[in-house]
């Protein structure tokens, strides 16, 4: 049988890099009992931040989504080495958390993190549906423009 | 036999709203084995933010509470509609997030978001003292002055 | 048979704290299944904020370090009470979430928290690895420097 979200992705036109080493002493995720808990994945591309600097700031908001785009597909390259390599296993999408770094006057964080959620739901459909909070922050490591964690089920 | 959470929140006089819907492209609440994970929750009222603004700015600290206390009402109403209507079916308040909009100054976060875990123990009773994170943000979605996640477990 | 991770403690010269009580009206961990979620904990040793203040301002790298690993220390004596006293019980470090209040301009969040998971490798060897997300907030309860939370699995 054709592996279905690999298909989809290649629809979307989207490529998993390698997964992302962690910058520092952890590891990229955990499984326990059939949840994935992913670490915080910035928008990384070919080793560099595609996004630096801050929403409301030098950022437009096209880039932060963007960003959160890539931060999504950073978790996905994460999550397909924690299934096995079988994106199929994925039953849902449980959880997102987005970070976006900003100014303090900055309100539309929720358009932001849209680049990420949409993103779940075109790969997934149905399942790809999650809860999901969104906050501003200050600074992110690496002046990085979003980041963002993710909780999966997996079979 | 009385639904004894419902009974409860109408001895404190509370409401629950229909669910808000999400603002965004995502859902309000995820059910992963027994456990509910909520989206985060802005103070919303009859579809208007109760507060905006910053805490350490023009937001006194008895109006976040306030904001914290909507936030988990909010909370309770997704719960609900995860519970097919049974509130009764609630086991544990697992894990709170607070984040509160605040200037660099601030540091009565926690009583803040006492305004949510204070309603926690007054509707649940023992099973409703969960665990917490509360942390200063520079700015939330739509500039509310509070955000509460949840997750809880149910039968 | 020995107690090994107390054993493991001794050597790295690490006393348990009597755990911490909650600065507000909630506990400090819940256990959910295998899961213990764990509130976040502030640089507490012997009652008072061992590094207050932000990153990027007038906490240094090395003091947000320390305030890190002491957040982590506070977090295993909190552990060790859901354990019923025995850490031996522990499987998995499956989340640490990092909050380092911080300057806007700071971007070294990453090399503060690994005060926290260095430690968690050092006492709990391979299961010590785990997923990981830090952020900078502008201020935390008690102008903390870092605040850490926790999830663990336990057997």
């Amino acid at each position: 049988m054709a592996e279905l979200i690999e298909v989809k992705l290649a629809e979307l036109g989207i490529t998993l890099p390698r997964p992302a080493p962690p910058i520092a002493t952890y590891v990229p995720y955990v499984v326990t009992g059939d949840l994935v808990v992913i670490s915080g994945q910035l928008p990384l591309l070919d080793g560099k931040l595609l996004v630096t600097g801050k929403l409301g700031g030098t950022v437009a908001l096209e880039a932060g989504q963007q960003a959160a785009q890539r931060c999504f597909i950073n978790l996905l390259a994460q999550l397909k080495a924690a299934c096995g390599g079988d994106l199929d296993r994925v039953r849902k999408v449980v959880r997102l958390g987005g970070y976006i770094a900003c100014t303090p006057e900055f309100t539309r964080h929720a358009e932001v993190m849209n680049g990420a959620s949409d993103l779940a739901v075109a790969v997934f459909g149905e399942v790809g549906r999650h809860a999901r909070t969104t906050v501003g922050v200050p600074a992110l490591p690496l002046d990085a423009a979003v980041e963002v964690e993710g909780m999966f089920e997996i079979l």
